[in-house]
């Protein structure tokens, strides 16, 4: 499995991963988190992302999953996108997360493993109510 | 508009409310959150739950938001289910908390808060590369 980088703002990504693992410790080598502060300079961190997407790529590939679209995280992340390389997911939730526990054996591309995530995530947000009843 | 209250394992709730004011500080008395202790007793969060939602069900309904069907957060939040009155939505990622926003204005129930949310977040979750692509 190529690994994954939460990248938001605030301690959000860093909180996700706390859950993911205290749920999931196998995760612990697949799962990354860097969190951007509030007031930040924008060149500091892009170089900060750019070392630890070097380190990853060792590994063949990997996916960052970002807060949302057109936030900073995302902003910062998408200059990063390379084909089968480096793949970018926003909107990320724990049970974009907990997903991966069941793609570790897998060998799935970025794009694969970004698409999984995407379904994984989108499945997971539901109305209560409305699930329970169907 | 009604309030929403994220309830979550840890102190991602927490964190989801605290990234939300950072960009819309209007939110503030909208929003509220609430984080079960990894260790806790049921029973003793059940109740800080009940004490919560008494409070908030002055205001004519409300929404929590969990962190995942199945897990702790949505499993305490389910027997408060109560139609028109408490909704539950899973799956809480940053987006839909910003889709608060624009909702703010309006006149929804409970349920109908919930559906907005959950196309909010649905549609939040996108491969960046795809998305870029179309």
């Amino acid at each position: 499995m190529i690994p994954i980088l939460v990248l938001t703002h605030g301690s959000l990504a860093l909180e996700l991963r706390e859950a993911a693992l205290k749920i999931s410790p196998e995760l612990e080598g697949d799962l990354e988190a860097m969190a951007l502060p509030w007031e930040h300079e924008a060149d500091d961190e892009k170089e900060k992302l750019r070392k630890i997407l070097k380190r990853l790529l060792r590994r063949g590939g990997v996916v960052i999953a970002t807060d949302m679209f057109g936030g900073t995280a995302s902003n910062i992340a998408l200059p990063f996108l390379e084909e089968g390389k480096v793949e970018v997911v926003t909107g990320i939730n724990l049970p974009m997360l907990m997903k991966l526990a069941s793609l570790r054996k897998k060998d799935l591309s970025p794009l694969e493993t970004a698409e999984a995530l995407q379904k994984a995530g989108q499945n997971s947000i539901r109305v209560a109510s409305t699930f329970l009843r169907n």
